[in-house]
């Protein structure tokens, strides 16, 4: 059991320190790293080979700035092999059994000669602990599979600096050759908008309960869902499934037509019984070929870098600002003010911009 | 009907400039009102002076900086004044009869010895032309209704500019006895957001189609709304009415609870037979009871002033920095090395923080 999580580990790219010395543990893997040339990484990262696509991953992680600077460097060199691929999105509350479908859909995938990476976003995790990806053991066909990649979601406070470091690293990925992306986030807080601005198709984990389906869902999930796959259909719940299917096509009617013009599909699935995969599939391929015909596809990629653009030279600006120190006592003064009713919020950030 | 254009508009707080000579006729109106003092408008204001308070509206919406210093000091000196009243919010698509329904809900109001003020949110509007209050002839008995004040939307051409006269405004009204503030925005864009974020309570108003009920309403839309009220629900209308209210109840049941704990009511109205009138009514009443009794009345709009606060700052960060020559280049030349696919969005952002 030992062995087979070493295994897991190496696999994903994540040396196995010991929980007392991780940081020098950290340490050694990038200083081991650092001795090859950008050169070197963009030539083994473009042949495939895992392992440098692991150390470069490694690199756009780092918080160091000259391991950063590389990874810039390498990033540029592999952005011309980069873009090919399919990004999936994938997200689900605790429980609905992302990791079990993303074991089935993958290996489907590889069985159809695809080559599948699966990363995740989730702000909360850290490499070493928490991850979504985490519960390795309900991957082990994928986690063994020669064409898949498993890395699990960065550490990082700021959602902004995870999903920075995981739109880097599909570009990683991408050029090593990986032709499906598939990025996992839980169904909580902001992290499914990030997740979208970073795929093609995004894809909402539902299971069937008791007549409550959509009770629960965080508002703008279902909007941005392309389509709804009705989870753990199976033995009892295959009923429940379909009165679920049922009410989420109705709610999804309700929505006017999508920019890309496809209509989001529910479907049931089942990953214990590899039920429904293939269909999931075929979806997928329907709407590339939409949206590649309508040009949607690239007009989404293009929109989201301008976004990602934009957001990257906002928060930086904001960042810069709210640190300050005078800043950050002038704006709880405010505040206090403004919670009195003796200022109004123009006002009161005037004198904050003054200050 | 000239004199009764003449008198609406004089209602109104805006005087009539012929469409040659605007801006004179502008510099005339606010040359006149900078003679009194800050303490001759606020005395003034606070005992219900309406010209007064549309001469205040008016130092408001003043892009002179002498002028806005003026409308700073009044409204700082208001503010004590303000906050007492209650703030609808009013949406709905250009035909759902916004106007008419306002006409009949503010008329209802001021028959119940309250004092209503209907204000506006449109960026595409301006003073002179395109308000979507402009069609005057639909609010006749409001207008010329002693216990209503009638103002456009403010003109501007930054839906942030437009919301920020619009807020200082509600704070003007108030001070001068206005215990109801109807906002009224039209059912694009991003005004319902911007309207929901200065008032308690939001109206989505809506018209019973042909089964297809809730297509073509903004994403999000729904979710803000704590009523929607089928419109026009009359004559042969009834019936169609009726299956749209239970469409719109499904809908709702399928989102969570909001924070507020009210459970969003759908109703039908009739502004041209009065029916309906009532039961809105009450319906406000009984949501003010239950998000004053929880406190969320009063969390609610001190987040809004701190989401106020926060937009301000970030606006103005944003528009000192785009608008330098030197970043405005460095953007477009950015931008168009992203679109060739020859760097990443990091770090094209990184690039131009730097330059």
């Amino acid at each position: 059991m030992k062995a087979k999580e070493s295994a897991l580990q190496e696999k994903k790219g994540v040396s196995q320190p010991k929980a007392t010395n991780k940081t020098s543990a950290e340490r050694i893997k990038l200083n081991r790293a650092k001795n090859y040339s950008v050169e070197e990484y963009v030539s083994k990262i473009l042949k495939g080979n895992v392992t440098f696509l692991s150390k470069a991953i490694t690199l756009v992680e780092s918080t160091n700035n000259k391991h950063q600077q590389k990874a810039n460097e390498i990033l540029e060199q592999c952005l011309p092999y980069a873009n090919k691929s399919v990004r999936i999105g994938i997200t689900g509350v605790p429980g609905v059994g992302k990791s079990t479908f993303i074991e089935a859909f993958g290996t489907y995938l590889t069985a159809q000669k695809n080559k599948v990476a699966v990363l995740a976003v989730d702000p909360s995790s850290t490499i070493y602990k928490g991850s979504i990806l985490g519960d390795k053991t309900r991957m082990e066909a994928l986690v063994n599979d020669k064409n898949a990649f498993i890395r699990p979601s960065p550490s990082g406070s700021s959602l902004g600096g995870v999903a920075k470091k995981t739109r880097e690293t599909i570009i990683l990925c991408e050029a090593a050759g990986f032709d499906t992306i598939i990025i996992e986030t839980v169904g909580v807080g902001q992290s499914e908008t990030v997740v979208n601005s970073m795929v093609d198709f995004f894809l909402l984990l539902k299971i069937a309960g008791a007549g409550d389906e959509l009770q629960g869902i965080k508002r703008g999930i279902i909007e941005m869902a392309d389509a709804i796959v009705i989870h753990k259909a199976d033995g009892e719940n295959i009923e429940n499934a379909k009165i679920a299917k049922n009410a989420f096509q109705k709610a999804l009617q309700l929505y006017p037509t999508k920019k890309s013009n496809w209509k989001p599909k529910v479907t049931v699935a089942s990953a214990l019984y590899n039920s429904g995969i293939l269909e999931i599939h075929h979806m997928i391929n329907e709407y590339l070929k939409i949206t590649k015909e309508n040009n949607y596809f690239n007009e989404k990629r293009n929109e989201q870098n301008k976004y990602w653009l934009l957001a990257t030279i906002e928060q930086a600006l904001k960042d810069n600002f709210y640190n300050r120190a005078n800043i950050k006592k002038a704006l709880s003064e405010e505040i206090i003010r403004l919670e009195k009713g003796k200022t109004t919020p123009f006002n009161a950030a005037k004198r904050i911009l003054e200050s």
